[in-house]
């Protein structure tokens, strides 16, 4: 164990709260995994990349728990968040007999944690499950919130379920071995939870954005715990997502629209989302909602972060279009998320007129 | 509208209540679905079988409800309960633009109600649906409790999801183009609540079967609504399936053997579960739980019902082997729910070869 002290997170809603533990060391101790159901049946599910770094890790200290520990490993991307690899976790859960106490570990990043999170909802009508989120961006955002889901041909996260994990365990040594472009995207959301919630936070951020970067495991725990934090307070009061939830999209209109103009995996979702929040802070600062001093504060911490703050050339037209689109358009009006005021975050849709100039200001090249 | 009051049962649990409708003419009444979600979107999943019949009427009616109303005709069976057929589900609705509103109405028997549930429990995360169930088991069983499925190559519902339509309209007169042997495999389904838990009921049935055969709707609006309610009331003390509600699979271990033993659909599952329910009382009788009467009481009823009463010719360890795999046998145990006293059921084991006796009792041909 190194000398980050462990760091709990209780959310959930009632009888269906868990803990999400945030530390170093976790992966390996026997304590990390107390009193979680210890059923006969266990499966990971993990992917190509992850499972040779991890998995037998995981499994040796799983088979003091389980009769038996298997492993499955997805193939690696967003991709394969398919209908089709999601029947690959149901076949290997019945071929082995699996019954409904069997226990499903995620050990991955977001595509791995919403597919085996989904499998968990709907094999034998839900088994539990646990979250071992292996990216920064799992840890702060995916992991948390029980949203899980599948693509679908035509559209991302369209078919999944809301469903509570057992546990979230946050093992910030496992950040280690993480691409340095994914960190950056994980970034991205930790970020976004200051000015949409937390101004001291976003401080916090500015001072630590180095260590952060260096994968300092403290800096990490807090910077995982006040992500884990925000979001599991925002879910709480809004766990259907019937409004308020919607506020965790800041910066996620423009940064689909980007993610989508470009191709997927173009741009990283983080990425997007990072040059997104600096859009959408643009337009606040624009429709007077907040001091326009947001907008270089936002540029400046993305570039310390390693992400991309100008927006990719696309005709007016074509950016309108996609956000149309983007699902939290309803009947053609394009709702962003707007800061009103810093820590706060309101819905609110703007002249199209308006949203043309916010881009054409922060569109590559960067104008000298 | 004939003469058959309307009944209403109220069932669920807290915010997740609902009302099954029972009655005749429901179908194009609009006061049937006043207070449903008025979304612009409607689905209406059926099958080939019912849509020529009723599909029209329904969208006749929903078409004072919803901008659009569209209709996806399944092919008929339960061969055809898979998630390739279930993927249909999602393409129409994407294929459509149909955004989280979209009310999904399942109009045909359980394979239809199974299937709709699940797709509205998973698409876009979960969006409102409503049974209309068009078979007498679909009414008095399937379509309330909220269990919903899909089958998977391994396994009967073994991948699906808990979820609660807004409302279950059991329109009777439906019934009477239902072929005779599934209205008699319905009415398995109506005499199982009688032994488990309501004596006065078995009286009744005993003394109506032949109206309920001849589909009188006063009889069958009583049918339904009784066995609804029992239904809803040990579901509502067990939503999840910790334990109570097995009772309700009263006769359906011994049923589970015969329909996989002779092949599934060679048997209809009421028409097994008819027989079972002859098994699973002489056990509780040989057992000393309940009086030796309860097993020709029950043997002239399901005659009288249509189903038959003799078990097929099985080895005896193949229907133990068959009985073994039921998914309420743990650990290699067969539990059976018997009788304990008429009116309660209890779970429990038997020695081999007191269920080896009770099967020879019953089985094909029939003792001279
Ligand atoms: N459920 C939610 O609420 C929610 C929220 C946000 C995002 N998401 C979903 O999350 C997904 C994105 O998650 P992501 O960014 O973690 O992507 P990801 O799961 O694809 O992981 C990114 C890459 O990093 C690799 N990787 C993961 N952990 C690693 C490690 N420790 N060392 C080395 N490589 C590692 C992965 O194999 C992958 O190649 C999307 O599908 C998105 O829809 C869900
Ligand atoms: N969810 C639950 O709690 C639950 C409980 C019991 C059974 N089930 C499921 O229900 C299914 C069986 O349901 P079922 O017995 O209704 O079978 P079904 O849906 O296959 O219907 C039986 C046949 O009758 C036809 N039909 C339906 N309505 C008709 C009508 N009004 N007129 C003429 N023909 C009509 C159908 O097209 C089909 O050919 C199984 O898949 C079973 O797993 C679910
Ligand atoms: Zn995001
Ligand atoms: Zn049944």
């Amino acid at each position: 164990m190194t000398s980050a002290s462990l760091r709990r997170v209780t959310t959930g809603l009632g009888d269906r709260s868990y803990d999400i533990l945030i530390g170093s060391g976790l992966l390996d101790a026997a304590a990390t995994w107390d009193g979680l159901p210890a059923s006969a049946d266990a499966l990971i599910v993990s992917n190509t990349t992850v499972a040779p770094l991890y998995a037998q890790r995981l499994q040796a200290v799983l088979a003091a728990r389980h009769r038996r520990v298997l492993t499955l490993s997805l193939p690696d991307g967003e991709a394969h968040k398919t209908a089709a690899v999601l029947e690959r976790i149901y076949d290997t859960l019945l071929e082995h007999g699996c019954d409904r106490k069997t226990v499903l570990y995620a050990l991955g990043g977001g595509v791995v944690g919403d597919m085996t999170g989904f499998a968990a909802a709907c094999y034998m009508r839900g088994v539990p499950f646990v979250q071992v989120p292996t990216t920064l961006l799992a840890q702060v955002d995916s992991s948390v919130g029980g949203k899980t889901a599948i693509n679908h041909p035509r559209g991302k996260n369209m078919i999944g379920a809301f469903y509570q994990p057992q546990r979230v365990v946050c093992d910030l040594d496992l950040l280690r071995s993480l691409p340095e472009r994914e960190l950056s995207a994980g970034l991205a959301e930790v970020i976004k939870y200051g000015p949409i919630a937390d101004p001291v936070f976003l401080d916090w951020i500015e001072a630590n954005i180095e260590a952060l970067r260096a994968r300092d495991v403290e800096a990490l725990a807090h910077a995982v715990q006040r992500s884990c934090e925000i979001k599991s307070e925002v879910v709480g009061a809004d766990e259907r997502e019937s409004g308020l939830r919607a506020i965790l999209n800041f910066g996620h209109t423009f940064g689909h629209a980007i993610e989508a103009g470009q191709g997927y995996g173009v741009w990283l979702h983080g990425e997007a989302v990072g040059c997104g929040m600096v859009l959408a802070a643009e337009l606040s600062a624009r429709l007077g909602l907040c001091e326009a001093a947001l907008v270089p504060r936002l540029v400046r911490l993305c570039e310390a972060a390693g992400l991309p703050v100008r927006a990719p050339v696309m005709p007016t037209e074509r950016w309108l279009q996609l956000m149309r689109v983007d699902k939290k358009a309803e009947a053609g009006e394009i709702r962003f998320v707007l800061i009103d005021g810093l820590g706060r975050a309101v819905m609110r849709s703007a002249p199209d007129a308006l949203v043309a100039e916010v881009i054409a200001a922060h569109s590559a090249p960067a104008v000298a």
